[in-house]
């Protein structure tokens, strides 16, 4: 029998599930609708059918790694934050969860930082140790790496939050109850309620499609759209504040930009990167701003990393 | 002859100097007008008979430490950023001119880093190896501790920009050439220049004062005057959103605020410890915001502390 990892990576939408070696081969992998509205409880049941087929009986499961989209503490494997996609989340023993149905100990990290390692070890970010990372999509999840080392802060939130720094002091509330977010001012949710709007907005042929997005976005823009213009401007100049920001804060060797809107990374990376150029206080041209990689398994392969660590420290 | 180092604290309207003994304790300090416009060249020049006068001959000078007010590679001990109130900063060879002069090392720092190591050390983040300083001056200036040590970066800029991190990313364009930087949106330096502005600005009673400051705009927006209390409310909104995008940034255990506007610390705390609370992700009251305690000598004994600690690890 092979011993194996398991890795389960929590999006919004979708959860991408891993089976893998000891050597960090992923052998198989999994993809399931979310149903994150069942709540916590109900989708950690529901996996354990889907867990057992991806080891067909075959294999010696020695842990599992969970990558959850909100603030983790990976010490008491809790999940911190209340804003999360999962209810009842904060309430979930993970733990106890892995240790009822295979007996085996638990990893659980913030999605962005589980993505930010797999990235380092196995992708975009190979042999960086000051490594940020961003993903763009549903929402904006940052992870920071310094010195090689995950950089967590007293509340497990310190490089999580650069999609909830603010770059628009007077602007609107964000879900999260802070003002001007990244994420409030650029992501796909807020696109979709921004597009709900009334005016130009609803005018435009960006909502004749059933699941506006980025892709769209970009498309009609090419098109001329002014309001997919309008947005694309807006969307870019935002992503590009909130970069540089966090290239003033951490001054790293490269930044690794994944998620789902990064299908548009042509169109996104060098209107960044004029931006940083243009405003930020590094030398230009010195920094690396470059697409992730291992865009499906980064956040399994994170995971994977951070229990195989953990058992050699003997953390668990 | 008692061992000595000499602390400098270049400051943009003032340089502060101090005589130290090897236990930290502060033997005499001097103040002495900055006069920056001559260059950098000339005020290291203009130094060297107020450093023979502390040192008075009866002390063994053993380093010298300078804390400067700009992006600083203390190992290479050069003045990195253009942005400086020291014409030729950049080329200055600060280690040729301590050897020359007195044939001892040297110690170069970024000002905000030596004051955070100061109050860490000495002063009001006594104890806290987490630690976030803010220094609300003629410009805004920033340094970070993690785990006990400084948090420096790539290019030796992280931790130092949190007054160039934007807060209105469609604001104005700053002297660094970012938009909408914290120090840019409010700082004694653009409070001089808003109120040479035409209008409600030109007519407050602010501009009767010869050299109008955040202490005259606090007392005239106490006594009601609408454009004192307009810039008092925006400046605290832009500094709480600044704070809480480094809290969000670095999850620190303490934040400790100094610099001259800080002495109107009464009116400064408590607005921004309700932002904290309002906006921000941490535990509400968990995180002490406080005012600096070594306000005049922070500098001083930071760049004393890192010429012990440099000396020790024998770095220089």
């Amino acid at each position: 029998m092979k011993n194996v990892n398991i890795g389960i990576d929590m999006g919004g939408t979708r959860i991408k599930m891993g089976l893998i070696d000891v050597a960090g081969n992923i052998l198989e992998t999994r993809s399931l609708k979310a149903r994150s509205g069942l709540g916590m409880a109900q989708v950690l049941e529901d996996l354990v059918a889907p867990v057992n087929e991806l080891l067909n009986g075959n294999e010696q499961v020695k842990g599992i790694g969970i990558a959850f989209p909100g603030i983790v503490d990976p010490v008491n494997k809790r999940v911190l934050s209340d804003y999360v996609k999962y209810p009842g989340a904060g309430k979930t023993d993970f733990e106890a969860w892995a240790g009822k149905n295979w007996g085996v100990p638990l990893a659980l990290e913030n999605d962005a930082r589980a993505a930010l390692i797999g990235e380092w070890q196995f992708g975009a970010g190979k042999g960086c140790d000051n490594l940020v990372m961003i993903t763009l999509g549903t929402g904006v999840g940052t992870a920071v790496l310094i010195d090689g080392k995950l950089l967590r802060g007293k509340n497990f939130l310190a490089g999580n939050l650069g999609g909830h720094m603010s770059i628009d002091y007077k602007g609107r509330v964000c879900n999260c109850g802070n003002i001007g977010c990244v994420e409030s001012t650029a992501s796909t949710w807020v696109l979709k309620s921004d597009l709900k709007k009334s005016g130009a907005y609803a005018a435009s042929p960006l909502n004749r499609d059933k699941d506006p997005d980025y892709e769209s976005l970009f498309r009609y823009a090419r098109k001329g759209d002014p309001v997919a213009k309008e947005l694309r401007e807006n969307s870019i100049r935002a992503w590009g504040t909130g970069i540089i920001n966090l290239i003033h804060a951490y001054d790293p060797e490269k930044i690794v930009i994944g998620g789902g809107i990064m299908k548009s990374k042509d169109e996104i990376l060098p209107g960044i990167e004029k931006m940083i150029e243009k405003h930020s206080w590094i030398p230009a041209g010195s920094l690396p701003v470059v697409a992730a990689s291992r865009k499906e398994t980064a956040g399994i392969l994170g995971t994977n990393y951070l229990l195989n660590k953990a058992r050699i420290k003997n953390e668990i």
